[in-house]
């Protein structure tokens, strides 16, 4: 199997790529390309939005490449995911897409487009405490199909996103169709005001509101919110399932951590 | 002209309702009444949703009150708008509301529903520097109908929002409109990449595509970008509605700031 890895949001740090190089390289059964624009700085992205286009344009029309695992996530891919999917090349069908966080710019516009796509941990976490084996589990599914990289309680058709990737791609050319869909959201690095109003937004959606249940992952380094809160996120989600008259499934296994587990949409387990 | 104040975000400060009711009293040409909820604090809020939505519906059905001022921004707001819009008593429609930030999910709201909003300064804004001018500003607007209150570019019918307040109530049951507006938007205490996010959501919107142009306010508090964006927020702004077929129309006189000015939504100048 064929991975290549490309960056369509910000930059993969060198010390990354090494380490799953080494890891791939143990393992022996896929090879890794890692395409030199993940390397490209400009400003916040991996390279200006034309080289991180190109680059994804290119391992998408490639007929030896199997699978695109994008590099990390960050912020930007949003920015060039309408163009990509526009010039779809015929190659890009036959492959599979992992990635999670900002990616899911990506997962929900090639999930409508009718390919395959994962979420699931990223090159970039080989740098988190604990992260090669988030990435093992990444490449035990891309390549093995193993079943124990796979959320544990996932009920096909599944999605997961990043709550605020969600809330931001409702509307756009990029919305799935979330009908009878277990959706899984986690959050990162925000304040509990804003996952109040984000799930406020989101539930709001008429699309979202057909979902079968939805299931929270973890919601890490939350930030200060002064005054305090007074709830917590579990309570928010709760809340505003009730509100919208969706039936919320507990929590979820997946998360911006060494834990996050695989989730692949739609009906396709593999 | 009497003008009630309450609290649906978050709660108003003793000190800033002492100046607003020293400059309201040094005027003599209206009357203040500050709703005790407003001084109501539950870990975020002014006060349990319950109370919030009961002070705004009580001076909504109020037939003395003339004006309903928004305390203050922060968060909640939206938490209470389709409730106090659902049971929408007949006195509420002769009244006009003003706030601003948070209380923009009310405003987009109540005009929504038909009745007469406005963007302006608010109560709590008496505590920034050179915030007693604002406050002077919004009742010069609300008490005398002054001209020069009012955003100096505005072409009716207008709107003006925080942008990611924006963004959070589109698909919403409060989305208003946007056919032929002049959108005014303004931000604070984001990070660029979020403003840009942002406005790739709300610039995706068929019915924002619709405006007659978008102005840009004052962004203010930019929070580090690590690394730096190499963008801003003009640039930014400019961007998206480029790519989105928006006109853009330049920058406009308005912010979380003393110098934020009046945006009366609608065809109605007053």
């Amino acid at each position: 199997m064929r991975i290549a890895v490309v960056a369509p949001s910000c930059p993969l740090k060198r010390e990354a790529a090494e380490r799953v190089q080494n890891i791939v390289a143990k393992r022996g059964n896929c090879e890794l390309v890692i395409h030199p624009q993940c390397f490209l700085a400009e400003g916040h992205f991996a390279g200006p939005d034309g080289a991180r286009l190109a680059a994804l344009s290119e391992v998408m029309a490639d007929p030896s490449v199997d699978a695109v695992w994008f590099a990390r996530g960050g912020y930007g891919s949003n920015r060039i995911a309408e163009a990509a999917l526009a010039k779809m090349p015929e190659a890009a069908r036959a492959k599979t897409y992992m990635g999670y966080s900002d990616a899911g710019f990506l997962l929900a516009g090639l999930h409508r487009a009718g390919l395959s796509v994962a979420w699931g941990p990223m090159p970039q976490d080989a740098l988190r405490e604990g992260g090669e084996a988030a990435v093992r589990r990444a490449l035990d599914w891309l390549v093995l199909g193993e079943p124990s990289a796979l959320e544990p309680g996932i009920e096909a058709p599944a999605m997961a996103f990043n709550l605020t990737v969600l809330s931001n791609l409702l509307g756009t050319p990029l919305e799935p169709d979330f009908t009878g869909v277990d959706l899984l959201i986690e959050d990162v690095s925000e304040q509990l005001y804003r996952i109040d109003r984000t799930m406020f937004h989101v539930t709001a959606s008429p699309n979202i509101r057909r979902v079968a249940r939805l299931r929270l992952g973890r919601v890490g380094d939350i930030r200060p919110n002064d005054p305090a809160f007074a709830s917590n996120e579990q309570a928010i989600v709760e809340d505003w399932c009730r509100r919208a008259g969706i039936h919320f499934g507990g929590r979820a296994d997946i998360g911006h951590d060494a834990r996050n587990k695989v989730v692949p949409f739609g009906a396709r387990f593999r």
